[in-house]
């Protein structure tokens, strides 16, 4: 830099009479002929350069030479501006330069380094290092790594040892697809990418680490949907000697922490929590957005008796008839609304949706035909329904009726425009263990099988495998699932008969935990962790609804990158190596 | 844990009368028939626990049937102990157990869970959870936690953000042999991991991210050896508007804080400096271990009239003829030891070894005879060789006699024992820009292509690239190179240039690094940075000599993991997803 070195970023620039010098790009260059104005920008802010009358001639040549994202070092005494801008840090001063340097010339840039940005996300994300000079994106990555910076401070206070668990893993057909590398010294063998350092963290604390935490990326080769990315960051953490309380109790600590630290934003303690049973009978969903209520309302004891069959079979069948109150909505939700919504929820399963819109003095309701004497009036109190509301109604089997009325609850109270700022954060704790397959007519784990029962169910495992729940809990921000985690079973014998509870063979066992499996022979510590999203735990943070805004360099829906071109082609020779060879497309005829 | 909550740390437990809880794996049972004292351990030290007679029947029961490694809670009084261990913090005291909960039971390990230890390494990484309860091997990964965690803490007080760069890219044939990952969604076509974040941290900085760290997982597919693993991490950093000085001064800080904070030692600052050339010429070596002397003499003007064709004939081709001094070794370095060394050298490329053996009052020298009156006096006064030392003499083309001698000095210093404990750090600085490769007649990078030459150097680009150093530095510490780093190119038509001068086509260049040569066209700021290998620094901080010493699930030599059998065969299934087939292996005829 031809002996300039920098004394202030842009944006912290101040002090009338001092003498700066500030490194950075340009942002917008004004030419009014005898003066000049520079906006010099860095990720900090941005800062006034003044050239006029007084400065010198070259150097005032060299600034009207500059264009937009010009490299420039500035040196300069500060003074007050003849016309402020209250909008930036730096808006009542600017810098009269003395002596300037342009350190890199620049293209003009494909699309215009601005915040509010309309230009195309494609075209952005090919050119992401212009893309990520917009002060919005900085903005994110640099909150998201302090964040992370929080997270390693608060954990590492409480005895949490950082270590680093290995990427090139076995392959375990367990969960979503891997990610697989070919081994160029063993034959025909590969190497995955970890979904999660799940096995080797349970390994750590096996070993006596008591507190492991690490921010691990992990990997799942799956299709891609707006908060999915192929490659993923999570707070993977596990602690030894602990039951499910301390487990909660000490993340509840790092996100009352967090949310100070980075946010300013007090988080009241203890978290509020639901039992998985109780999250889907209220809210419809293992992840409920409890930023607002429309609680969904058991009527079953109310319409078992009436004549509309849709009701009664729904209940003869075991099913029920749940409803929720969208309040105030009556003018929002017209039939023509309605139609749309009963074509979403059948969509989804729903058979059909019913309803009561109550506009005017008597509500109107296609089903009130078919009930008695106050029936109605005795469904709108229970529900809580008043004039202004539409009360909407699904009646099917139970895990049909709660999560569509649970998906409902969300789409009426985004279109509603109802959802109030804020941070919500529910455990789910108890989840079930076992889930039913229908198709292969088994017990399928709701969670890693190693997730230890709640104490009492374990009497249930071989009679009545539905009810028996786990040492498992969710922690949901805002309706979206942050973490998951779970006690660990350290019992030889109880692992083994999770495993014959389902149905797996000792091959399998064998080939997908055997070393883990063998590992709890030599004694283990109850232990237990869970994984925090990091990236959504950014992207709520700062207020985005994409992970693309919270990673740097991310990849598009069908896991290439747009900047680099990854993945591509290789030498034939590199596959050589491996032993391996791509097996030609198969044309369709 | 059935009510019961750990209150301390094994090692931390004190205050005699306190009631204790704590938790962890039985070390060592000694059952005295009414008395029983177990020691218990987890990864802060060992406490005793006390069974005797006042000790509850059923609780003491319970403690005759425990064995190594058994996983216990205690409850229980501190109290004083009998006979004291000064060995250990806790060894005052004892724990008078009230209340014992047996967590889990053990087999017996494979081998005892000892410091010390003579089992042997591949038994050892087959149960890795096993031997990572060793104390030695949890410190190991304690320091390394405490180095990353200071790492982060210095660079984040000093600006820097931690931002992740992807893991799946794009392969460039470049450098060692990238890990290659088949893409499920597009045909034929891979990602590669990261040998390191380069390309990336460059764009952040084209990007304006100013300051830069990551500790980076890297990866490369090259054969082991014992300071080599397939995966490893990086202290990775980049800076904007800075030039070496800059650069080299933030991580001086970073290396002094370090040393304090972790191993309270005091590194004195600025650390030494040695051009690539005076290192060459001084210590035969890029990356000199200088906790000893033993400078190589450059004897040439002292012999180029000699009589002895060896040397004279080295000069004459260019040559030279060049010394180090053993001091006092005369004893140890018998004939019988020399002709091994020089065995030792023909092993790496030198023609022989000439030597002066000064046992007793005359010096033995089989070229004396070739020497005119005063001669070899002359000699070992310029080398500084006294009675009781041996001169070892290697003449050659200056290629062969730095590096050999480098080597020979190495060798000879650990076979006398002379290397003094410490750490000696040294900046390696302008290295040569080009390495001529004779192979070829080419100019290859010694570097890689985006370091940026030393500006008084640029002139000679296309005259004579053997005379171009580049801005480039290496951190040794005790003759390991720590880190690299250098000055990137930041203007697009140097960089031209570079890759002209390395005789890249405009094919090779768009392949391997188009995307990054084009993001120089939209104007970067000068930048800099280096990566700081954290798998070198804990291993020579915790005082080992390999990295699975401080990688918690290393892989050994054939790049394999004995715990978990990685890599292993997959599913025929998973290969036709990825569209690849393994390529059977030839058959030795």
């Amino acid at each position: 830099m031809q002996g300039l070195k920098r004394t202030h970023y842009c944006g912290d620039v101040e002090g009338i009479g001092n003498e700066v010098v500030v490194g950075g790009y340009v942002q917008k260059v004004r030419d009014l002929g005898n003066l000049i104005f520079i906006d010099l920008r860095d990720r900090t802010g941005i800062v006034q350069l003044a050239f006029d009358d007084s400065t010198d001639r070259e150097i005032f040549e060299k600034a009207s030479d500059c264009h937009s994202e010009y490299v420039l070092m500035a040196k300069g005494v500060v003074r007050e501006r003849e016309s402020k801008n209250t909008a930036i840090k730096t808006g009542n001063i600017e810098i009269d330069v003395k002596d300037l340097r342009v350190l890199a010339k620049a293209q003009t840039p494909p699309f215009e380094i601005v915040d509010d940005t309309n230009v195309n996300e494609e075209l952005r994300l090919k050119y992401r290092y212009l893309d990520l000079r917009r002060k919005v994106l900085q903005d994110n990555l640099i909150m998201r790594s302090k964040i992370a910076k929080v997270a390693r401070d608060y954990y590492y206070e409480n005895g949490f040892i950082e270590i680093e668990t290995p990427m090139m893993i076995k392959s375990t057909p367990e969960g979503a697809r891997d990610y697989l590398v070919p081994s160029r010294v063993h034959h025909g063998k590969f190497y995955a990418l970890p979904q999660s350092p799940q096995m080797y963290k349970q390994l750590l604390m096996i070993a006596g680490f008591d507190r492991y935490i690490q921010l691990a990326r992990c990997f799942r080769d799956e299709d891609l949907r707006a908060d999915r990315q192929p490659e993923f960051t999570q707070i993977d953490l596990e602690m030894s000697f602990v039951d499910v309380e301390d487990i909660l109790e000490m993340n509840e600590g790092f996100i009352q922490r967090l949310f100070k630290e980075v946010l300013d934003v007090d988080v009241e303690l203890p978290l509020p929590r639901l039992t998985y049973k109780d999250a889907m009978e209220r809210y419809g969903s293992d992840k409920p957005d409890t930023r607002f209520g429309m609680e969904i309302c058991d009527i079953s004891e109310l319409v078992k008796n009436c004549g509309f069959g849709v009701f009664t079979s729904a209940i003869e069948n075991g099913g029920s008839v749940r409803a929720i109150v969208a309040k105030d909505a009556a003018k929002t939700l017209t039939r023509k609304e309605i139609d749309k919504l009963t074509e979403y929820v059948k969509g989804i399963g729903a058979k059909g949706l019913a309803f009561v819109r109550w506009v005017d003095d008597e509500p109107t309701c296609a089903f009130a035909k078919f009930l008695g004497e106050g029936e109605l009036d005795a469904i709108l109190n229970k529900v809580g329904a008043q004039k202004g509301d539409v009360v909407l109604i699904v009646a099917d089997k139970n895990k049909v009726t709660l999560p569509v009325l649970g998906a409902l609850r969300l789409k009426v109270a985004k279109q509603l425009d109802i959802i109030p700022e804020g941070f919500n954060f529910l455990w789910i704790t108890e989840f079930p263990f076992f889930e039913y397959d229908e198709d292969t007519d088994s017990w399928l784990a709701m969670h890693h099988p190693f997730t230890m029962p709640m104490d009492e169910c374990i009497q249930y495992l071989d009679t009545d495998p539905g009810k028996v729940t786990a040492k498992a809990y969710d922690l949901v921000l805002n309706g979206t699932e942050l973490s998951s985690g779970s006690i660990r079973i350290t019992d030889y014998e109880l692992q083994q008969k999770m495993f014959q509870a389902l149905g797996l063979s000792d091959e399998e066992i064998e080939a997908k935990f055997g070393f883990l499996v063998e590992a709890y022979k030599y004694g283990a510590a109850p232990h237990g962790g869970m994984g925090i999203g990091l990236d959504r735990l950014a992207m709520i943070m700062t207020g985005n609804d994409s992970l693309r805004d919270v990673t740097a360099f991310p990849k598009v829906q069908n896991a290439s990158e747009l900047m680099s071109g990854a993945p591509n082609v290789v030498d034939e020779e590199q596959l050589q190596e491996l032993s391996i060879s791509i097996i030609p497309e198969k044309k369709e005829n």
